[in-house]
């Protein structure tokens, strides 16, 4: 490989292995996988984890919907609040093309959704909130009083309820992880069963993020995991003990471009490796990367287009040698660079854009 | 305005105004404003900054060099050490459509600049490390032994010292800020008076990050300032005092797009206003963005797509109500949107592209 730097690389076998590993656990929990593609933000992928038997793909964002979309793929669900009409208009012009299912977490954005869809059907699922403290109503009550909101409208269907157990990423032992993901599965399905006695029928129960699924997964009831970060796995999910480094698929391939007595300084800063440390904060991470071969050094700052690693005599680093980092955050490191460099066995096989970044609306 | 959201913002008459100012202080020292665009990354904005009396403009990579010269840009400083021979060769295509400035701080990479262009002349400038021990050699001894090895070469032409003090993003008072802008400047002139004892006539002393600029720039000997972030200031800025809230031109629009008891969730999460609190350290800045109009609000936790508010029963904002955010680091976050939206007076004017967004190579 003889690549200009920074690049951001995709181990493709070692993505094809999480890929089959996601897939093989859906499979034999009989349960439905709908990846996140926030992760990637590629159609290829997107495409990939469909022709293995994702029933659909979750996003985030209508901008994500439409490069998937106009990707070819025909089933999304987008697992964030709709509240406005204006959102809601783009959202059916996208019914047209493709299954939907949108989020819903108010009666103010139930009502605006129903307004825009009256004549027509939008299948909505529920929001709940099972700790993350974000956005979603609350299991239980709450949760059965905007469902039975919205199945007095005319514009909806209601058919599913979801959460996002995002604090698992913060989990400080596998202990607490695993208790999240309990709870995170329950808080959904005894949800669902609440709307049932009101006489709602909830088929969809859908849980599971990178953390969580194998344990979320394996509750009764529910129905659909959609882990995003599963496909290219980094540092915060090693840290969480989910992942090991080699299960990274994802990397940034930078070059040493100065050498002091006491720092090496590399061409990958907070433009490419992102300032991520955790966002729900994990405290697992050292530095800003983990830089493969090299254990003892630490990433210490970024800049926008520098990294700084303290070195001692022993650094056998010199200009122009390049260093593979593993990324804290991939999910946000995808959506800085302009495209994938795939490799197998140290071979660059193919480049595949990542259609869907910075689509944030 | 009726605008989809997350969007990025540009109030234009403050971006013309902090324009001016800029020039106007060069002016007024009779020095060279050479502005670094990697904060802007625009076409637009760096041909309004040529027009109103910039030498030329300062870029980190390649990729940016490309754009700007694409789009019109003639004069062009490369404020990164370029080391081997694979960028030298893209920057030997670049010398062919425009004035290019490299920059060198080792004598691997002047070596390789030196081989790349033998039988012709790239002008070259060295990098001093003025404190924030990075890149760049030490001013003095190390500086003028460079400079010796530079004139040797065949294919280079040493024509200036520059330096960036980014350890001034992280001055805890007016007072270490200014000390830091005297360093820096110093540090470049008297290296540059140690090379020209030495028979090495050093043209160009460049210094001037946006916190400096007013004060290095007034230091005897120094020819040119290249503030970036002054184009847009940000709450960094408005910490170290450089710059008030309403000098800022950048923000993002977000909408609220969930009210609960205690929090408000908006649409701008990591993936638009950045984890950013102040890569070289600095201690003023107090969540992920400033909402103007509420200054008791703190973002106090962002994921890819949400911004978490904690709020108490006061709180006005409902959902759908939008919020304007100045961001901590605008350098990051113009490089996260697809494109500005350009405001005068609250009415849409013009929509600008960040054109060498997620250059990095």
């Amino acid at each position: 490989m003889n690549l200009d730097t920074p690049s951001l690389l995709i181990q493709q076998d070692t993505m094809e292995r999480n890929l089959m590993s996601m897939v093989g656990f859906a499979q034999s929990q009989h349960i439905a996988l709908r990846p996140h593609i926030k992760t990637h933000k590629s159609v290829h992928i997107a495409k990939r984890q469909v022709e293995e038997g994702a029933v659909g793909v979750t996003v985030a964002k209508l901008d994500e919907a439409e490069v998937m979309i106009d990707g070819g793929i025909e089933d999304i669900f987008i697992a964030y609040p709709i509240t406005n009409k204006q959102k809601a208009n783009r959202l059916k012009e996208l019914t047209k093309r493709a299954n939907i299912i949108a989020s819903v977490d108010s009666e103010v954005g139930a009502k605006a959704l129903s307004d825009t869809f009256e004549g027509e059907v939008l299948e909505v699922w529920i929001k709940v909130n099972s700790g993350l403290n974000r956005c979603g109503v609350e299991p239980g009550e709450e949760t059965v009083s905007l469902a039975k909101y919205i199945a007095a409208l005319p514009g909806l269907e209601l058919t599913g309820l979801y959460t996002h157990a995002g604090h698992s990423y913060g989990a400080k032992s596998n202990e607490e992880r695993k208790s999240i993901a309990k709870y995170e599965a329950e808080s959904v399905v005894k949800s669902a069963k609440a709307c049932e006695v009101e006489g709602i029928r909830i088929r969809h129960r859908s849980v599971g993020a990178t953390p969580t699924f194998m344990d979320a997964g394996k509750v009764k009831g529910v129905t659909e995991i959609r882990p995003g970060n599963a496909i290219f796995y980094d540092m915060v999910q090693v840290g969480l003990g989910i992942a090991q480094p080699e299960d990274c698929a994802l990397t940034v391939l930078a070059t040493v471009v100065a050498k002091h007595s006491d720092r090496i300084v590399i061409d990958a800063g907070s433009k490419s490796l992102s300032l991520e440390k955790g966002a729900h904060g994990n405290e697992s991470v050292v530095g800003f990367g983990h830089v493969i071969g090299y254990p003892s050094l630490v990433i210490e700052r970024l800049s926008e287009e520098h990294g700084v690693i303290p070195i001692d005599e022993q650094c056998e680093l010199e200009v122009n040698d390049t260093v593979e980092i593993i990324p804290n955050h991939a999910c946000v490191v995808a959506n800085l660079f302009h495209e994938y460099v795939v490799c197998n066995e140290n071979e660059v096989v193919n480049n595949w854009p990542v259609d869907a970044r910075g689509g944030l609306k």
